[in-house]
Parts: structure tokens; C-alpha cells; sequence
């Protein structure tokens, strides 16, 4: 996923509040998953909470920045996909992060299901980059 | 309602940015009916969309500030209401606002409906201030 | 401009917060001065804080809906500029908004001065649509 | 710190928003310092931008939940800050995070510089809970 930085985005340091880090993985994931044929919000009966989100920051974005998020699936278990995730302008690389997600039937209260294959179908641990 | 401004509502150019004054509104709007003795989201089979919002901005808030949010309902129809709303710090008038919410059963599609005696008979339409 | 409604926009009645409408407001007008060949904080010591902003809202934006953003100047007075924005879906009006902006060298205090030339003869003030 | 749930932090899985916990650990960072005598912004020419910031989340927050944030220092480099960070409502334990800044001279370019001891004097690395 390719995007600009909003200026809504910026805090008063002038650079990209770290919180907007975690949303612009999850566009970068719904946007792979779109890519893969699939709306996530329309698997049936199905929630994708997060059950942890992680990022290390190295290099600040600013407003105007074009910038690049690319996101792979860095594992996938029974109940759970793992993604990993680096953001990067030009040759920067801006952050490093992962998330991992559980498929729950949504409640309450919420229980955890194996991933559909409707999902497992479409995709592939990737390997990380070298 | 009074709170602090967050860090991370502000913006480059270190003030608030003017879409958080919606949401601050907002926050009023739920601590205003929560004082009433109702939860706007256990309204059954309800929702309130907004039909109009809208500020004037006349000084800017910092973060930090300690600033305070007075809400009163300056209309009732049939199927909505209509809030004005004054945003001060200390003796100093930042931004005067308004909103409009509908009554809808949640569709889809949405259709309006009457604003349900379980709110109308909580709240009265107040005096504008002198 | 165009683009997608992001999961963390929507709110738990499953359509798009209201206030994001201002920021999305607030998108277009950078990728308004951006296609005019300006970036709005790069402009030599001054800030353009909003004065007021409104929205009317005809219909929802849902999740993963993708919309578009029509902006245009309503007017330019001497120390402020007029948006006036369309926001649709298709062929369905979503909402209708407004926002004026002043120019000001950023303070403390701020004060009001002239748009400069640098914006004035980029833009034109457009007809409203028929 | 503590506090309730806005419904605009509530995505249309009826949750807070995993992005907002960053917030809300944020939001706990600055009432400690304030609650130690100090404006985190008003240090002279430093900034304190993020090096990492992880969470997992072991149960939801819905709309309107009071919960509290419980923030402590679990270490003090010499230009960095580590803080360790408890959600609960009532008994439940609702997310454990963590997060690391560094105190820079704002540029650009940023440089990591000592945490001053206007800092440092007014806070103690405190043991993990039992």
C-alpha cells in the first residue's frame, strides 16, 4: 500500500503520531486481503480482534511524506495470522511492526474458531525479507 | 463537560485540530444523557445519526489546556434534536457549535423515527444563554 | 479526490464517524493546493486555521465504501478563503460541507493577514454546481 | 488514570479500537508527568518521540466502560525512557503494553540526547507487579 501522510495525522512534534503506525498496518491489511478477493467485515459471523500489536519506530514521517507499507503473512495457526509489517519512504525504512489477529465467533462472548479456509485458501506465509 | 486537551489531538501547528471539537461535542452530547440517566447505545434497536454538524472556531485550544464543553438541547422535533453547544477556557469563548441527530430504527436502510418518550421526557429545551 | 473508507473510521453503528467528514474535507483541500502546485505548510510563516466548518449528512458511508471528495473555492475575502465540498458516493450525495480558512502569521498571537499571492493566483473561486 | 470509553473510539466491531490504546497510554504518560510537577512539552528544546510501543490485548473495551490505565518506569537509559502499562476495568485485566522514548534535541535532524534531570529527579524506575 502506497499513501500520502495527512496533516490530521501530525502531531505538534510535526511528525506522525505513532498510533496512526497501527492503522496504517491495518489499511495495509485489509487492503491484502482485498487484494486477495476478500472483504474482511464480510466473512460470515466471523470477528478479527487483535491480540497484540507491536511496532519499533526508526526514522519519523511527516506530513506531505509519500510512503509505503508492506505486509506479510508471517504466520498462520489454527486460530490466529500473524503479520508482519515495514513502512518505508524511498530507501528509509521508517518501522518495523507485527500483529497478530484470532478469528472469534462474534459474541459475547467472543470465542476463538480455526481460520476459515475461506481465508487459509488465499494465502501464504511469506517468507521474511533477506 | 471538562477535560484536558491530549497531545494527541493536536496538530502541526500545535493547536487542536478543528475535527476534534466534533468529538468533544459528542463527548458532551453522551455525558449529557448519561447525567439524564440513559446510555444512548442501549436505546433499543435505535441509532442517532447526525443530519448536520457545525462550529465556529474563535480562539485556538493548546495542549494542556483544561477546557470545558456545555451542551443544551435547543430543539426537539418529532424524529430529532438539535444540540447547541459552547466550547470556553476559563473567561474565554474558543468555539460555538451546533449538531442535529435523527431518531432511526438502524436499517438498513435507516428510518427515521419518532425521538422515543424514554429520551423526550428526561431533557428539556433549554433558553439560549444571554 | 477519491478513495476507500478505512475499518477505524467507522463507528460501532457500523458507518463512518461524522467527524472524519471534516478530515476528509480537509484531505481534499491539500490535494486541492497539491495539484495546484503548492503544499500548505510549506508557505513561509503562516498557518490557516479554520474558522468554521459544517457539514450536512444525507446518507452513511459504510466500511470499504469508496467515495469522492469535490472541493471548490466558494470564496476568497482578503485575509480568507471559502471551500465549499461535496461528498459522494456514486450517484448518491453523502454530504454536503462547507470551510473557511484564515490566513495568519502564527503567533502567539495569531494574526490575520492578506492571502498571499503565492495562493490567490493559483485558484479561481468556481460557480456552485448547477 | 481513569476514564470511559468515547464512542467514537469504538470501531463497528462495537470495541475500542486497538489504535486507541496507544492513546490511552499516552494519555496515562502525560498525567504522570503532570502529576510530578512537569509539562512533558515545555521541556526546554527536547522531544520525546517513540522508539517502540507494543501491546496485547487479552479482552475488549466496549463503549462507555470506565477503566483505569496504570503506568509505571520499568527503566531509565541514558537517553531513553522505557514505561510499562496496565488497562483494567474493575478485576479484569483488559491490556498489557509497553513503550520506549528518547529524548531528542528537535532538528531536524532529531539527536538523541541524556534524559535531563528535570526528569530524572522526579520519578524512580518502579519493580513489576507482583
Amino acid at each position: 500500500m502506497r499513501r500520502r501522510v495527512n496533516f490530521y495525522e501530525c502531531d505538534p512534534a510535526r511528525i506522525v503520531h505513532f498510533s496512526n503506525f497501527y492503522r496504517y498496518m491495518e489499511e495495509a491489511e485489509h487492503a491484502f486481503w482485498r487484494a486477495a478477493g476478500l472483504t474482511l467485515t464480510a466473512v460470515h459471523h466471523l470477528g478479527f480482534p487483535r491480540v497484540s500489536a507491536t511496532f519499533d519506530f526508526h526514522a519519523p514521517l511527516h506530513y506531505d511524506d509519500a510512503f509505503e507499507v508492506t505486509l506479510r503473512i508471517a504466520a498462520m495457526g489454527r486460530t490466529s495470522i500473524r503479520y508482519a509489517c515495514v513502512i518505508t519512504r524511498g530507501d528509509t525504512t521508517i518501522a518495523t511492526g507485527a500483529m497478530t489477529m484470532v478469528c472469534v465467533e462474534v459474541g459475547p462472548p467472543m470465542r476463538a474458531v480455526p481460520v476459515p479456509d475461506e481465508l487459509r485458501d488465499r494465502v501464504e506465509v511469506a517468507a521474511p525479507p533477506a
